[in-house]
């Protein structure tokens, strides 16, 4: 096509093609769009009338009107009242966002990052299979809104499971699918803040993002400190809170179990201050020196809203968790569902309840079990002989080791040097509010095979060495 | 095996099976448990020593060690100081919780209700494919904690799409994945709460949920009329409202489409009064007499936040939308995330980015489309027919139509009266904060087929005969 004029008609045509499927009014309007948008047709300027502009492109008005009214419509052109069409772009053009570069961060040889399963062994085969199952037999109907509490064949698969594996007292009605222990934490302090409570007691050290999911749902995280035996329930009684969140089956960070009395009197607590405990439940499937210790909730199912998660076993990104609240909450909590709070992906829950069902979780649980103490087992071998002035702390339990350094150790240097070095490894004091009463470190073995946690010890011991306070 | 006395040992033996693959310390365990929870064993009661009960069970004394403390451990049981072991269970049993009836609702034979679409028609084998692909080829470490804005891959995707399609300027990094609109404008109202705003502004009529989402937000909402021409941008000067969410390509439940002058005067007011406009386009994707009317956000990007969703094309059940703000709230939105704000499941945000990329979605909207177009037509002529008297208000798109009625008619009545016939529609006052100003429908053809179409309106006039006020 030939164009000798140097009008603003000829500049569209740059944008055009006549042997494009795209219709020629589409065309137009886009290039139009596109000239104003970029600035080169500036806010009030003119454009030829619509039959001027048909001429000098070759083509009938109506495809000039069509695209003048769709951008009218868009409100990239606007008519003027004694005739003409004009552009409307009062908003300068949108700059490109500069892309930050990323710095290449150094080669991680050696991954201890805590609270992360091994995601290699993510059963593929079987979330397909569970997958296929649902996509194949769901009724369409089931792909409307779900029920706010969850897919019922998850929430009665899900009570039956937590009911064999970990004592928890419920049925299906009573399990609120939601997508992680995290979630359901924040479901629970908004119903609680709307029943006048203004604080959370919070395990410290703990997971400093179960904190800021309190403090978004408008209430005071308020710390109490956790000793051997798990949360010191004496320091509870002297916080004016009135629930209370726990992982008393394995404690994050500091890996330990609460004790018998401590559950004792944590219930106590509950019962003679009408409070609520949260128990965070996150890791249970997996404890290697013997049976998990049942869950508070399996004791006293009024006090306790009870909270677990895929995470730990499948991977964070299913997104599936669970909460059972005592049965008074329940409405409310339900009820958040209908203020646009978000409930996980209907095929996911059907899929996560025939993994279950089908015996495939199960299996799975045995097989990465297995793995882990093979881990756990290598881990305490290496630090045994590159760290022996080192104190495990805590039970043969989920994810991850605390490990409490010599005194002379400097935790946070140690974990820089050991970082140059190639090896990720958390500090223990990044978990607590306040300094940490001693130098350690938390290990997470979901993610280093069993030759990288040898390697990763030594590292380690040699970062240790490296960076020592002197003197001490 | 035999068992002659009736001791609190011989209970127990009920529960066990000694040629069980349980080992007999856990079947113990577990038969305390039950007997403990379900009251047999009350408060207080001392069990035998760990030798007598061992002696009386036939088993070793290391079975019964183990089982009481497992289940002291567990706070079922107690040491005494002085030696002897009591039950500790000082909750009663956990009563069944008694199971409502659900009463049988009258069959509904035609389903007019709104905002949901021909879920028969999800594209199952494409979504399927597009999970295989997923699963199968996903790094294992996608399964980690996803990005906070969402999967990068899906990010892309999404922001070229909605370029084409939309007119939405973004890029991959202006993209936030949310579950849906309601969860996007949770987002936003939490932002600007933290930015001192206390109210929203939301179309009236409008969507119940939406204002309720506003509210969980800690903001209030603010109603402001919508006419012929969609939000009436005068009455929302006269509110302090520094945000205001509309539906510009196709208002629920008016069904109107927001006119140019009006277009520019909203965005006049966001930039003189510095406020931000929420985009809600829950169902761009359907227009079917021209093209739809692009996105405010294309006009505007440092004024609009656009807010899309899979929900009224592949369905609510995916769980799967999208927000675009402007570059200023990012920052605080995607922190909201380190907040515990659950991301759809990563397997499912990569299956999506499948679907889009490989052409599957347009395929099923095109299909989707045609079988929509063939409904609204459908409806039309059996509206003509039947109710003469009615008139349709707005434009040809998305997934419901909405019905003016005569001033005669009892629209509350006429619901009712036609639910009983099993015709399932919605009343436009439904959706009004107020008293709707006239009579009206709201008809979702989502869930109807073409014949059902036909009947249902005909048993709509006949439900509008029988309950029309007399005198009128």
């Amino acid at each position: 096509m030939q164009c000798d004029q140097t009008t603003r008609g000829s500049e569209l045509l740059l944008g055009m093609d006549r042997s494009s499927d795209t219709p020629m009014h589409v065309q137009l309007e886009g290039a139009l769009r596109d000239a104003i948008r970029s600035g080169r047709f500036a806010d009030g300027t003119k454009l030829p009338a619509s039959r001027v502009l048909a001429a000098e492109l070759s083509c009938s008005r109506w495809v000039v009107v069509e695209a003048y009214q769709q951008l009218t419509a868009e409100g990239y052109l606007q008519a003027r009242a004694g005739g003409g069409t004009v552009v409307f772009s009062p908003s300068p053009p949108a700059e490109d966002i500069p892309r930050t570069p990323v710095p290449a961060p150094p080669a991680v040889l050696v991954d201890f990052e805590p609270g992360i399963p091994d995601l290699a062994a993510f059963p593929r085969s079987a979330w397909l299979r569970a997958l296929q199952h649902t996509v194949r037999s769901l009724p369409p109907h089931d792909l409307n809104y779900g029920a706010d509490a969850g897919v019922p064949v998850l929430r009665r698969v899900l009570s039956e499971h937590l009911a064999r594996t970990r004592g928890v007292r419920t049925d299906a009605d009573g399990v609120l699918v939601c997508a992680g222990v995290t979630h359901g934490l924040t479901l629970l302090c908004e119903v609680l803040r709307e029943r006048g409570h203004r604080q959370v007691a919070v395990e410290d050290p703990g997971w400093p993002r179960l904190s800021k999911a309190v403090r978004r749902a408008g209430l005071t995280p308020v710390q109490v400190p956790v000793d051997e035996e798990g949360l010191v329930v004496d320091a509870l009684w002297r916080t004016s809170a009135r629930a209370v969140l726990v992982s008393p089956a394995h404690q994050f960070p500091a890996g330990v179990v609460l004790s018998p009395s401590r559950r004792t009197a944590l219930l106590d607590w509950a019962r003679e201050c009408d409070a609520v405990v949260f128990e965070d439940d996150y890791d249970a499937e997996y404890r290697y020196d013997r049976r998990p210790v049942g869950t508070l909730q399996g004791l006293a199912p009024d006090q306790v809203a009870y909270l677990g998660t895929v995470s730990k076993t499948l991977g964070p990104g299913v997104g599936i968790g669970w909460l059972v609240a005592p049965g008074e909450l329940r409405p409310a909590l339900v009820g958040l569902r209908d203020c646009g709070d978000p409930v996980p992906a209907t095929l996911d829950q059907m899929a996560l309840a025939h993994l279950i069902e089908s015996g495939s979780l199960d299996r799975h649980l045995r097989r990465t079990r297995s793995s882990y103490v093979e881990r756990l087992n290598t881990l305490r071998t290496a630090l045994a002989q590159h760290l022996p002035g080192a104190r495990i702390q805590g039970a043969d339990a989920g994810l991850h080791l605390t490990l409490l350094l010599p005194d002379d150790a400097d935790e946070a240097a140690l974990v820089r040097e050991a970082r140059r070095l190639g090896v990720l490894a958390a500090g223990l004091g990044d978990y607590h509010s306040g300094t940490s009463p001693r130098p350690g470190l938390v290990i997470g073995y979901g993610q280093a095979r069993r030759r990288q946690i040898t390697e990763g010890i030594a590292a380690l011991a040699e970062a240790y060495r490296t960076t020592r306070r002197v003197g001490n």
